[in-house]
């Protein structure tokens, strides 16, 4: 079995890197904060065409007209949804990626994005499942986050596999997979699931591992 | 590394079940047929909510009264899609779970279901994107699905470990990452992926064995 260097460690680490990134859960003003929240929840429960923006004027308490003031459509609260979700992706992969040993940097990376996934599922499923409603130029401001964030996968593992510390038979394949485990934990992860988030981290950064070939 | 025992005759078992499946792809009647593409087409390009009755009548080249003959509603045609979906991935994986030994049946099972999952992606982003739209009835019927499929990777990777053919540290959870890793391909894969089906099936053996703890 690959050695585990010490999945506590990477998950103390992980729960740093992911309270270091609370101030950037913030929409910005209590106004804006209330309408983007009463946003998520009505595209979760009705999906994103089924939403009007009465449903988000009555879960934000307040008038439809107040709601122009902030957001010109219900595109550009999706697009502010999609884009908070992917750059705070994109910081826990790039913060985790920055440490300089890889085999801990990929257990914190693994650890803190897959612990994320479980909590922000609601959002993590949203932002995924309706996709397709984005503006083109959103929609393509979205899918360079996404490409920066498989890129820092793809160089952290070309770093290990670089000094040996890796050993995977396809670096940019390997890299999908461990983006796969963390992103499809939103999809199944729910409060019956027999982990918490943070256990569920833990397990994965031991999977993960062997998936990479740590100590071999 | 990780032995993985032949990853070629896995590939090569994997490919006649997957045409031995061929069949069950057929929707019926070819009017049948024709609506439930047209229905895919429509969902794929429009969402579920966005699509029309005409879109679907205009795409299966029918009257809007002649779809009513064979579906009585939109979401029918969404229950007919997704029940035939999951219908096609416990298939899948519950032949190859039946195959004796445990390596060759996880490793059949990886192949297949991750190769299928890079062919069918539009119909399982559809049917995963909008199963918020099935009505309850329907969506039990497709959650008893599911369960039947998660069981039978469980049932699969718990005779691996009973037989120390495997080595992981969590039955579930192991099972809940090889589904992942299959599932997740619909989610990224596209005609411009650096694979074809075949070459990422056979690499997600490879991964799929590390993390199952094959050979150790």
């Amino acid at each position: 079995m690959p050695a585990v260097t010490d999945a506590a460690t990477a998950a103390a680490l992980g729960d740093r890197l992911l309270a270091d990134m609370e101030p950037w859960r913030d929409w910005g003003k209590p106004t804006q904060q209330a309408i983007v929240d009463a946003a998520l929840d009505s595209f979760a429960e009705r999906g994103f065409h089924g939403t009007s923006l009465k449903h988000i004027a009555q879960g934000s308490g307040l008038s439809t007209a107040a709601l122009y003031v902030h957001f010109a459509s219900k595109e550009e609260l999706l697009f502010a949804l999609s884009r908070r979700g992917h750059t705070l992706a994109l910081g826990i992969v790039a913060t985790a990626a920055a440490i300089p040993d890889p085999v801990t940097a990929a257990q914190v990376l693994v650890y803190s994005f897959t612990r994320w996934h479980a909590e922000a599922r609601t959002l993590a499923r949203v932002v995924q499942y309706e996709q397709g409603a984005l503006g083109p130029g959103h929609a393509e401001e979205i899918a360079g986050l996404r490409r920066d964030t498989e890129q820092a996968v793809r160089d952290l593992v070309g770093r290990g596999v670089a000094s040996a510390r890796f050993a995977v038979p396809d670096v940019r394949g390997a890299s999908a997979a461990i983006l796969s485990l963390g992103i499809d934990v939103a999809r199944w992860y729910s409060s019956r699931s027999p982990w918490t988030p943070h256990d569920l981290g833990v397990l994965y950064v031991e999977l993960a591992s062997r998936l990479l070939g740590v100590g071999e």
